[in-house]
């Protein structure tokens, strides 16, 4: 069974290995660290990176929080208990350039009086669509899943799909990847997979960045993308389980919504050109998921 | 007891005035018309401004809508019965100018099996704090309810401030107005109020915008500006029960989130100095609502 101080010592070194990631790609921009304590006990180190070159916000967020189990998550989850336990770290990266696709990701471990299992995932959500990049994307993801006989990337990528879908727009938010959660059996296993999907998130995300941030744009462009981090907003703040229940339950509001994009726009209606590279995004996210391995 | 056609003609005839009010005032943009059905019955016409002189963004929405009573809605609600009707006006401007507040109002009516009822109200969210525009404002809407025996200004006045409150962020919305609902008795008397509330919304606030629309602004303002705008789309996409509501039993996205400002930013843990104007706005949102009056 892994233990609480590895698993802690694990995801602070995969923040620190990740932020160092992306503040290389970047090449001017650093991460600032704000360290805070939990009124009910445990804390975390929120990093925040902004106005970089080519990313102009991201967050690489670890905490680890203890105490008396929330009201609202007994009512959710039977058997709770009375005291839980939390750690996990989570990524959102906002590249400036349009062309380059927003990286979300996190893995998690909690813990109640009656048990314990881990969760996370990574999606990707491109402003326009790259089919090569949503391939790369999917199969980093896919050959961490076959390296370990716990992770079921079929059922995964589906419930990446299921779990990244803004009902209201009748849209999926971008090309999907990877979700799973309450993974409570074979934890040793799971957590070496855990483990290994973390280590394996750079080269996932790092090499579509590279690729996508030198492209040229311009007003087009940046309206569009203002507009469809508009629907970034929507989804976290409408449907995403973990931003609604932090910020019902008192948690730390700007760790939280640190995920939002710098800066969205709402238009009345939009519709772009069903012939444009615009459009042609539009058409994906409002169709069925692909399979793309 | 009012008839669902006169309600309906009277809600037609303020929305048509109060565009026309807003119109006249900007001077250059126009309102364009999206007349809509909906599939289970009833329709709206949402009307939209953009791109104004001194008006960003607005949008003044008539709607009737009746049909089966959404399962999400008997479930809130106790003997709503089988079949609903609604009908209202809403509406929302928001100034390009940093320094003229934003405008929320809305007056609706509503029918089931069981019972009718009228609610509406509006409110005032500015971006910097000024006494005068915020007791004019109040003044206008105390004095409507002063000429109507079931108007009770004190509880309204109150009742908005509990509303149009961010409980993530410990803030107010803005200055607040008047909320009323579920006004189920002296259907005739409320009517008469709620329509000489409406005859004075554009009293209440178009004063404010004509003085305040034409103040000098820089980066400065238009910054602070996006970062509270990101406020009112945090309140309506997490706290707002109509906003919600209407997401999740399949309302019309558009038409609903008309709502939310051209343009919103997020920049993590931005603390403005106390000293400052934005220093100032912020202290009073994060303050015991006042008495303007």
């Amino acid at each position: 069974m892994p233990e609480r101080g590895d698993i802690e010592a694990f995801y602070r070194g995969f923040q620190a290995r990740f932020a160092a990631g992306i503040e290389s790609m970047d090449g001017a921009a650093m991460f600032v660290s704000d360290v805070w304590d939990r009124p009910g006990g445990g804390g975390g180190d929120t990093r925040i990176l902004t106005d970089g070159t080519h990313v102009e916000k991201a967050a690489v967020n670890f905490s680890a929080v203890h105490g008396e189990t929330p009201a609202k998550l007994s009512e959710r989850m039977a058997s709770m208990g009375d005291r839980f336990y939390a750690t996990g770290v989570s990524i959102i990266v906002h590249p400036r350039n349009p062309y380059a696709p927003t990286f979300h990701a996190n893995v998690r471990y909690f813990e109640s009086d009656e048990a314990a299992w881990f969760g996370g995932g990574a999606d990707l959500t491109p402003y326009y669509l790259f089919e090569d990049d949503a391939r790369h994307f999917h199969r980093v993801l896919a050959d961490v899943c076959d390296r370990h006989d716990v992770a079921d990337h079929m059922r995964w990528k589906r419930a990446c799909d299921e779990y990244f879908h803004l009902p209201h727009r009748g849209e999926a938010r971008g090309v999907g990847g990877l979700f799973f959660d309450h993974l409570t059996e074979s934890l040793d296993a799971v957590w070496s997979f855990q483990r290994d999907l973390a280590d394996h998130l750079l080269d996932a995300y790092l090499p579509i960045l590279e690729r996508r941030a030198g492209t040229p744009y311009g007003n087009r462009e940046t309206e569009w993308h203002r507009i469809r981090r508009g629907r970034y907003v929507e989804f976290n703040l409408v449907w995403d389980r973990g931003t609604r229940f932090g910020l019902e339950t008192g948690g730390r509001t700007e760790s939280i919504l640190g995920s939002l994009p710098p800066v969205a726009a709402w238009s009345y209606d939009h519709e772009p050109d069903p012939d444009s590279p615009e459009g042609e995004l539009l058409a994906f996210v409002r169709g069925e998921p692909r399979d793309w391995i």
